[in-house]
């Protein structure tokens, strides 16, 4: 990736580039590199400020860890979009340890989460940039929590699925009833005995490792 | 309350109101009101903006609702603080339901939600100030969602207990146990049980509408 592209990249998805000196763009620059991911790498561990991750191919996955190691997605990153709540140093706020996960192989930018900060001191709109992304993610979160509360199952694992079916244009989801738990904040041993209710419904199709939706109408009407 | 007084609030409460012009400072204070909130009172409901809400006596409470009545509460505010997800014109990022309650007899200063928006523009600090305080609840709401999804049900009603002695400075809570369950977002029927738990163990009296503690030790051990 060469510098035209890294400048083309920041002037794309941070607002207030145009308002930075030339200086505090060189340190910018100069404070970030660019990183490609093996789908499954763990990218960030909540611990230690791992920096602003910008996405431009692949996917991330954030997630919160129990002691036991249980897991609960939180949301996914898609390319274009970033990840503030890895970058500690920008977001003192935030005392909650996340997880950062590649789910496929992603190329990303790194910016370095001291020098972001250090900029923010000095322009508001960095600052408020940084808050906002950080903000926007809270009713993602409130969401997941609502999912996960407050719904039944049959309604939860209609949802993943007509999501799923939609982002891949593909009535196939090519994910282990594992995964799909994991995604979900379940238990593998649930969401298997609600896709065999759902086979023995005729909704779903199961097979080794995937799962094809023949009933999208009845599927949908479960979601609502 | 007189003029002097509210100037004296806002003074205390709002770290940039003193980058504020007179004229702004007089919008300010034109669009609050001062309102005394009678305990159980719902004061906002999800839907509009309520504006910003500053406690000088009593509690809130807010909280999530299902669609079938269930609640989750996600964190209290008392004197000093301030409630800023009630203010939706304030945080455009905000798209979740939130409800707040006065849990005591509460005397509010309720800032118009409007007004702030428009002094945010101007002035980055009220805008800066506005989504730090949001964030900072966001951390809080990590909390209550790892404590409900992860840990064990004694674990939590022994940590919602240990906390309640320590705040009223008293070891008799007096709280039913439909109340705690509301708190805790779960059922009257599992914090029954397990405070029955708790009482054949020792660890806590139980008699109409209170609770007693009596061997803080082992209820602390249960907390680790």
């Amino acid at each position: 990736m060469d510098r035209n592209e890294l400048i083309s990249l920041f002037n794309d998805n941070f607002p207030f580039w145009d308002h930075l000196t030339e200086r505090d763009k060189e340190t910018f620059i100069s404070s970030s590199q660019h990183i490609s991911f093996e789908k499954g790498t763990n990218i960030h561990n909540g611990n230690y400020c791992t920096g602003i991750i910008l996405i431009r191919t692949g996917s991330l996955r954030l997630y919160i860890l129990s002691d036991e190691g249980k897991e609960i997605t939180l949301y996914r990153l898609f390319p274009g979009e970033m990840c503030m709540l890895s970058a500690s140093c920008v977001l003192n706020n935030i005392t909650f340890d996340v997880f950062v996960d590649s789910e496929e192989n992603s190329d990303c930018v790194v910016v370095g989460g001291c020098a972001y900060a250090a900029l923010a001191e000095k322009c508001n709109e960095a600052k408020i940039f940084a808050l906002e992304t950080a903000l926007t993610r809270f009713s993602d979160v409130m969401w997941v929590m609502q999912q996960i509360l407050f719904m039944s199952m049959d309604k939860r694992l209609a949802i993943f699925l007509s999501d799923e079916i939609s982002k891949n244009k593909s009535d196939t989801i090519n994910l282990t009833h594992e995964q799909i738990a994991k995604y979900m904040g379940s238990a593998r041993e649930v969401v298997t005995r609600m896709l065999k209710y759902f086979s023995s419904e005729g909704i779903v199709e199961l097979s080794r490792g995937g799962i094809k939706v023949i009933d999208k109408k009845r599927l949908r009407a479960l979601t609502i």
